[in-house]
């Protein structure tokens, strides 16, 4: 049945998962049907997703797709640890905020969670909990797991991934980097994704795609071979391994090979960008009562605090999540498919909606 | 990227996943395209995927679409069990054999096996395992788990499901069915879902999407609701949650609102039939020297046996896998895009190499 | 081979687990021995043990006799949740910090932590992290865990349980405590232990023994049956199940059905109040240049601050661990076995090493 | 409270873990109390303990104390695998029928299970389950566990060991044993401990004391470091970690620093034999209706069969339980205080009961 159930007019800014898949993305779905590949990864074009991602990272390093992010950043960093291991990671983290506790009942590990006002680990931060090693009373710190770009919108400059790369390493720790949005940070940054990523020093990686235009696609990108070991076995026991592989690695071929993935990260990034402007310009002039950002923004998200009631309203007209209730903090997201039309319209709701405050 | 890098042309009969998508199910995931729809479940698509489901079962039931079938098995599984509960499965049985330790890692579930040498449980083999009830020391046995059709191509006939739903009930249990294959049961057995599933006594079901057209679609549906708890987090925790389920939920109602489903299953158990068919005539005829079976072909699979040496010549002209190598047994899968010249073909290799052998 | 290996003169403030087996105790155990019993719990000690904990708790309570405390804490916490749930802790308590991730890898719990600087959870603290229920992308909270006394020596009032416990129940949570030194706690309160557990509203308990006499002994107390589910399965697969348990009941019979219990830990608290009082004393008349305290004395141990260099002096001489390397701060503790000559030679210590700084 | 609860005159045949505690255990405990010890194993009980080992078992091993079997076993074996390990054993193994799902669950890893009539693998057993390695769909075998003795009382020789070692080392596998009677196979083969275990290639062995007279208290010894990981962590966080392990550690040398280890097993032995021999004379002479054996007397215990009804009358006199109640068959288990009147009354009911059949 090819029917439609749904109004594809509807758009918001809940999530950049709310959007469906680029044409580009679903052209590469069905060009790679037909006939029979051999399933769970060695078809070919699991073989040639190989090859994009040597590309984009060096010689040397192993993708593995899976169908999620929480898949990708579980079994990756599982893959990362023994059983007794534990992550360092910032308390906003999607692994610790958003998995339903899927590190800890999946993966096994614990979590040292730290809180960080802008998502991003520091040195400092990370020291609050790298401490205990050889002590089998408390759960060993052996990974850091940084988000990039963060949670809140703002991304690792590619000499902080670095600096912190460097101090885990000297301290007999790996890194671990989820990428859910891994394309925001190279547009925002302005740099290939290798400079901030494998040049930086990061071990593990989560490859997003889903939420850039895939149907359902991420992949465990393993840059450091040393630093993982048993993703084949991990992917599989893990329930992350695609039958029909194909379908997926077709996904990212169609996001990575080319510049897709950068193309519709820039225009979401631009997007937000759009929005936050025209709202900067609005406060600037006085015109917007109330209106404050939390967060800076750095890429595809616009983290903003509204008067009481504001948010309500404006959710009568367009979609979008609370992130901190409690301070009258929102999230608005934009995606490869939110247009100049969109954000112009939302940026009109908002003026009235705070006018009629 | 839309480029095709396989030869379209190859098939064979390795497995139905080797297959790819049908092209009614691309239709419906390009139908289920463009506009937001809300993620992780909160679409119209799986909405309207409930009521296909009420449609095959009966009101009542609930159906929760997972990315694969270890997902489906497990987490279906795991909502049946509490944490001290044993699954009582045949040896056979793809949660056993297939699955990575899955069941038993991610699931936190012991399994209790039998051989049953046509796949089947019987009540029989089902009491060598049932029983310990309310003694710590051993795994609490409190789920039977049948495949319908069995990873030996045997289907279970309604009364056989009927009874040991009623065995297992009067003990306190509960009954789970692996239905990745359940279209071609239906096929073979000539029966609406509902008649061996539901109305025969099955708690909760693994519907099958993927081995029969789809891109990587399955679903749990939970027949009786007292039989389970959770799924709404377990599925969450088990990492088997799509943010984009619109496009998941889009392949199963491709496929179960029409008569898709059924259509491709016959279509699959048919070209199996033909494929046994011709071998029994040649077999009749004395001129398929040392080809045997060892299972009955009852849905889209031949199980045969071959002299040594045979199996590894035809498999450099047709993909397949051995079943058991040490006794020369070998499966043929059909899948939804075997044709009767692809059939006729492989007959003719067959016969070939027998003659040759 | 009855050989002493160990000079028993030689006594510490380190831990109350590094002071041995009180006599009554050890005669308890002997007394158990002899003839045959049935093996695993069903022994008439664990029987009895059944009545003394009802004379302090009340009818309807059920104890499971387990080997250590965190065996009483992750199996006891596991019959409180399903799959997805999660504890609301003080990131200070001991299920967080000291039990090598048992909680999430064994349990399969995800803690949910705030800072709490003095140990004790407060409404406002619990609220931190008290919400999101019904959202599968968050691991639920549905238990709340405080221990008493805390792992800073300070003590909850039974009002403040109370609060708490009212607090946590009517948003559907249930409340757990830890009472690794509960008996510490009625010592410090001057209460029956039924005033701030069961009255107050806990619901299940770990009730220790071994920090307070105890060759290893701990049990799991069901003080509402309502907040736990299957602890006789969830003891033995996490390897709890004593096969000789009459020794283990026999343990705390001799603990509870008489007084050694609170015998033993006012001797401890007093003792430990005897350092505080010699020392504060000794700040009062300017003679401890540089000591401070980080917490309130309410039970066996002693928090301290020291200048630079005093603590590894005194090490030299008196065992005892840093609590907080970074600031100065150790941990002294007090047990049933400490004597009014070995608080008076630490305090002599105390004052030379300070002297000598 | 020191009350005897209990009629230290009633014996039986249940289990060896019905006995209590041999004196010179209960007097080393005594000897290990008083004075402050450092917890956690860092005790000179423990350090003693690793002396006592390496004279069993040669230089270079490594013992850890554990509370019980199950804990040893399920610890070992978690050492000795990944992730993705499978661990072959007999179906008859405890760690399968008899530790509630443990070595799944806790330990997260798969037992693949081949019945042995007799208790003990072979290499043709083995063979049924050691294949599919590098295969990620299957559970990857690499530890074989054998139990010595094993639950069906019969020994391993030195020999069979070795064959089982040299074909499971060669396969890229390593081998556990399981000797919670491990005494008594030395009792029964008149060997030293070494010669069936590290000498014929065992890795890792889980060394028994409970059963022969300890109170409680068992040993992982890692006789293969290359072979083992992480137990420093991995008893930790199994809750296996004894706070007050000196005392622990006190039973072990009690048993194993002399001769007691020994001497009580082969007491247990002689006893088993014993009523064996009685047992078979007096079928000899044909008065014994009805009356057989099921497995070889090589331990201490005797494995009968009987006709219906016998059983459950023998049973109002003397305690202990059927195996296999559908086949008539049921276990006496002598233990290190067993006595040569224990079993003459044993065998003279035995007797009465046949007689009376």
């Amino acid at each position: 049945m090819t029917e439609q159930l749904h109004d594809t007019t509807v758009r918001g800014f809940a999530s950049d998962n709310y959007s469906g898949v680029h044409p580009e993305v679903l052209a590469a779905i069905a060009a790679a049907n037909d006939g029979h590949q051999v399933a769970y990864g060695e078809d070919v074009y699991t073989e040639r997703l190989q090859q994009v991602f040597a590309r984009h990272f060096g010689e040397g390093v192993e993708a593995f797709p899976v169908f999620n992010g929480t898949g990708a950043n579980v079994t990756g960093l599982q893959s990362m640890l023994p059983r007794w291991g534990a992550v360092i990671s910032a308390s906003t983290a999607h692994i610790n905020s958003d998995e339903g506790g899927a590190p800890e009942r999946v993966g096994g590990m614990k979590l040292l969670t730290v809180p960080a006002p802008d998502g991003k680990l520091t040195i400092d931060l990370i020291d609050r909990e790298a401490w205990g090693w050889g002590d089998e009373h408390r759960a060993q710190p052996l990974v850091v797991s940084i988000t990039q770009t963060t949670e809140l919108g703002t991304a690792y400059t590619a000499d902080e991934v670095r600096a912190i790369a460097d101090h885990v390493h000297e301290r007999g720790m790996t890194l671990h980097m989820d990428g859910a949005r891994l394309s925001n940070a190279a547009a925002s940054l302005d740099l290939p994704l290798r400079a901030f990523t494998r040049d930086a020093g990061v071990d593990v990686l989560s490859v997003g795609g889903t939420k850039n235009g895939a149907l359902g696609a991420e992949a465990i990108v393993v840059l450091n071979p040393e630093a993982s070991v048993g993703l084949k076995y991990l992917r599989k026991l893990n329930m992350q391994l695609a039958s029909k592989m194909r379908f997926t690695s077709a996904q990212l071929i169609a996001l990575y090979e080319g510049d897709l993935w950068i193309d519709s990260a820039r225009h979401a990034n631009a997007m937000a960008r759009r929005l936050r402007d025209a709202l900067d310009a609005g406060i600037a002039a006085g015109e917007l009562p109330g209106l404050g950002f939390s967060q800076q923004t750095q890429s595809n998200g616009v983290f903003a605090t509204l008067p009481a009631g504001v948010a309500d309203r404006l959710r009568e007209r367009f979609r979008f999540y609370d992130w901190d209730a409690a301070r009258g903090e929102v999230r608005w997201m934009c995606s490869f498919d939110t247009s100049e039309a969109d954000i112009d319209a939302f940026v009109a709701g908002i003026r009235e909606e705070l006018a009629a405050a």
